[in-house]
C-alpha cells in the first residue's frame, strides 16, 4: 500500500468543512479560518511550542488535546494574542465560547489558534463578528480559503492532501499550514492543521503525530526563534469507516510524508529565502547528535549568509559543527555542497569553486556532512539569510 | 588605589616592544604583528576557542601557555591556517621556529596566532620573509602598528592601556585586540594580546585572566559563531619591579576593566553593526541563568533585526527569553528599552513608541530585562543585525 498525493486541503477527508473569512485583523484579505468536523466521535492530537512565553491559545488547546476530542479549529491571523496577560486568556476563552455556541459544541471541543503581532490585546468583537460570518460559510470546498486566511508573511498558502487505499476503503489526510520566519513571535508563527477521516484513537494519533513531527517540522529551522503560538493539531473523524489500527505503519508513513512536504515548503518559503537548503548529516553515532550538528549548521548566520552569496564556504560549515557541543573528530568529517565534495577528512579538497558556486544558485541546495563516526543520519531543512530577511524583520514595526 | 586609562597599547608596559609589518597575506596594509618581551622571566596565561575545529596556532599556543613561559607573540592576518590538516600544523610550527631563531628563543616560548580565510594552506615563505623584516622593526612605540596588523574586517584598530599606582611603583597593562563578526571563521576571528610589567606567577595570571574573560569577552556575542582561531593571551614580564601578589584584587579589577572596554568595542564594531547593545539581565536566580537569558536575547536574529529597525519590539525579547531553557515565570518579567519601561510582569505597558524608537537610534542602546526571581545579574554586549552584516558575509568569497 502506498499513499498518493491529491489536490486538496483540510476538506479533502470526508466529513470536514472549512472556510476563510475576513474579520478585519490583517490589513487586507481573509484572516479568520474555521475547520469543522460534523462527527461527534472526532479525536484530536497536537503538539505545541515549548516556549514558556506561550500564548493563551496554546494553553487552551493543550487542554483540549488532553481531553482527546475536538470538533472544530478556529484560527485567526493578524494578532497573536500573546504576552497579553489575564485579559488575553479571557479573550481566547471567549473566542472558543462563541464558536462553540454557533456550532452547538462544548468550548472544550474547540481548538483555538492565533498568529500575528504580540503584546496587543485581541479585538474580541471583530473575532466574534467574524465567527458569525464564518459558521454559515463552512463548506466542503473551503480548505483552500482556510489556508489563505492563516497566512501572514508566507508568500503563498500551503496545503497538501494524501489518499491511501486500503481493502476496507480509502483514507484521506488533508493539511493547511503557515509559517515563514520559522516561528517568529511577530508575524510568522507556525500553525499546521491536519484532518483525516481515518478511525484512530486519540492516544495512537498523538503517538503518530509526535513521531512524524520529530522527523519533519522539528527538523526545520529558519532562524532558531521559536514562537509563542506554534501548534500542529490533527483531527480524525472516522468518516472513512476505515480503522487504521491495523495499518499503523502505513498511516504513520503517510502522515510523516505530509509533514515533511509541508516542512520543506516552510523552509523554502522562510522569510527572505532565496533557496531551500537540505542538510543531510550522516555517519553520526546517534540520531540526536546528527540533529544537533545539522541544526547548528542550519542556524549559523555565517553559513546562511554564505549560502545566500552562493559561496561554497565549507570552513564555516565545519566551524559550526565544531562548536555545537557534539564530540566530533574533525579529521573524519567530509562535506559536499551541491553534489561536489569540498572537504575530505577535515581537509580541503581541490574543486572548481565557480562551478560549485553556480550550482548553489539552484532553488534547492543539498549539503551532505559525513561525520565518519557511525551510521545514524538526520536531515535538516533551512534557507539562506538574505537582505530581505533583514528588511522584513527590521522594517516591520510593532 | 584606582587604575587610570592611558594612551597606549601592548608597548605601554615596560620592557615590551612590538611592530606591524607587511608580509603580503592581506590585500593591503600590514598583516604580521610581533610582540616581544626582553625579559626571560616573562610569564604567560591564555584562553582559547572551545571549537573542536580549532587551528594549529590554537593547539600550539595552548601548549606554550601550559608551560607558563613565553617571550614573544607572532600573529598574522589574511590566512587563518585553519582546517588545513597536517600541513597546517607543520607550517605553524615553522612560523614559531623562524621567530625563535631570529629572537634567540626556544620555539616553545613563542605564541602563534592566525586570522583570515580558512581551508587554505599558509604561505609559509611570506610569513618567514615577514619575520625577517619584523624582528629589526621591533620598537617600544610599535604597539599601535601591531594593532593595525591584526585587523581584518574591524573598522578601526583596537588598543587600550591602563596604569595602576602602587607604593612600590607603577604597573601597566596594555592590549591590542581584533574581532568584528564575533569570532567568525573567515575574516573575523577574535584575537586579543595583553601585556603587563607586573610580577605575577603564571598560575595566578591564568586565574585572573579566566575571571576577567568570564565577565567581558565571554559576554559578547555578535552572531553566536565561535571561531577556529580565537585566543586571548597575556604576557607578564615583571619589568615594573612590582609584585602584584599582594594587590590581586586591584590587578584583577584593572584587567577586567581592560577586557570589558575591549569587549564592548568589539560588539560595537561587530560586522555591519549600527549600534552597541547592552543587555542587562537582572533579578536572576543565578549568574549562569542570567547569562543564558542575555545571550539568547543577544543572539536572536529577530531581536537583532528589530533593534536595527529601531523597533521597540519587546515581544521578541520576551519570546527569546521564553525559549532559552531557563525556568522563568513570564508573569514576573519586566523589560525596559532605552530607559523606557515597555513590559511589566509579562504584560504590555503603555508607552510612546515613536519616542522610544527615536531613543533607540543612539550609538549605545541599553536594554534591561528583570526576571523578578532573584538578585543575580549579568551584562551582555551585542550589536544589531543589518543589511551590511549580510553583505559582508554573503559577498565575501572564499
Amino acid at each position: 500500500m502506498k499513499y498518493e498525493w491529491i489536490d486538496g486541503a483540510v476538506t479533502a477527508p470526508k466529513g470536514f468543512s472549512a472556510c476563510g473569512v475576513r474579520c478585519g485583523l490583517k490589513q487586507a484579505g481573509p484572516d479568520l479560518a474555521l475547520i469543522y468536523s460534523e462527527r461527534a466521535e472526532t479525536t484530536v492530537a497536537g503538539v505545541f511550542t515549548q516556549n514558556l512565553a506561550c500564548a493563551p491559545s496554546v494553553r487552551f488547546s493543550q487542554l483540549v488535546v488532553e481531553g482527546g476530542k475536538a470538533q472544530a479549529i478556529v484560527a485567526n491571523a493578524g494578532n497573536a494574542n500573546a504576552l497579553t496577560g489575564e485579559q488575553g486568556f479571557v479573550a481566547n476563552a471567549a473566542m472558543a465560547q462563541r464558536a462553540a455556541e454557533l456550532l452547538g459544541l462544548n468550548p472544550r471541543e474547540i481548538i483555538t489558534a492565533s498568529t500575528g503581532v504580540t503584546g496587543q490585546q485581541l479585538p474580541l468583537e471583530k473575532i466574534q463578528a467574524g465567527l458569525d460570518i464564518a459558521v454559515p460559510a463552512l463548506s466542503e470546498d473551503g480548505g483552500a480559503d482556510a489556508a489563505e486566511a492563516i497566512r501572514t508573511t508566507d508568500t503563498y498558502p500551503k496545503r497538501e492532501a494524501i489518499v491511501m487505499h486500503f481493502p476496507e476503503g480509502d483514507v484521506r489526510l488533508g493539511a493547511i499550514c503557515k509559517g515563514s520566519g520559522m516561528i517568529a513571535p511577530n508575524m510568522a508563527t507556525m500553525l499546521c492543521f491536519i484532518t483525516t477521516d481515518a478511525i484512530i484513537k486519540a492516544s495512537r494519533l498523538q503517538q503518530c503525530l509526535r513521531d512524524a513531527v520529530e522527523r519533519s517540522f522539528n527538523c526545520v529551522t529558519v532562524d532558531a526563534d521559536t514562537s509563542t503560538n506554534d501548534m500542529l493539531v490533527v483531527l480524525a473523524n472516522g468518516a472513512s469507516g476505515v480503522d487504521v489500527n491495523r495499518y499503523m505503519n502505513e498511516f504513520q508513513l503517510a502522515l510523516e510524508a505530509l509533514c515533511v512536504k509541508l516542512a520543506r515548503q516552510m523552509a523554502a518559503d522562510g522569510e527572505g529565502a532565496t533557496k531551500l537548503v537540505e542538510i543531510v548529516v550522516q555517519g553520526a553515532k546517534t540520531y540526536a547528535e546528527a540533529r544537533v550538528v545539522g541544526k547548528t549548521i542550519g542556524e549559523s548566520m555565517l553559513v546562511k549568509t554564505a549560502l545566500f552569496g552562493n559561496d561554497p564556504n565549507w570552513g564555516r560549515i565545519l566551524a559550526a559543527a565544531g562548536r555545537c557541543g557534539v564530540e566530533l573528530d574533525i579529521d573524519r568529517v567530509s562535506i559536499s555542497i551541491a553534489g561536489t565534495q569540498v572537504c575530505a577528512n577535515g581537509q580541503p579538497v581541490p574543486f572548481e569553486a565557480p562551478a560549485v558556486s553556480n550550482a548553489m544558485k539552484s532553488k534547492e541546495l543539498p549539503i551532505v556532512v559525513d561525520l565518519g563516526l557511525g551510521t545514524e543520519c538526520c536531515t535538516i531543512w533551512t534557507c539562506d539569510l538574505s537582505y530581505e530577511y533583514v528588511r522584513i524583520n527590521a522594517e516591520y514595526h510593532t
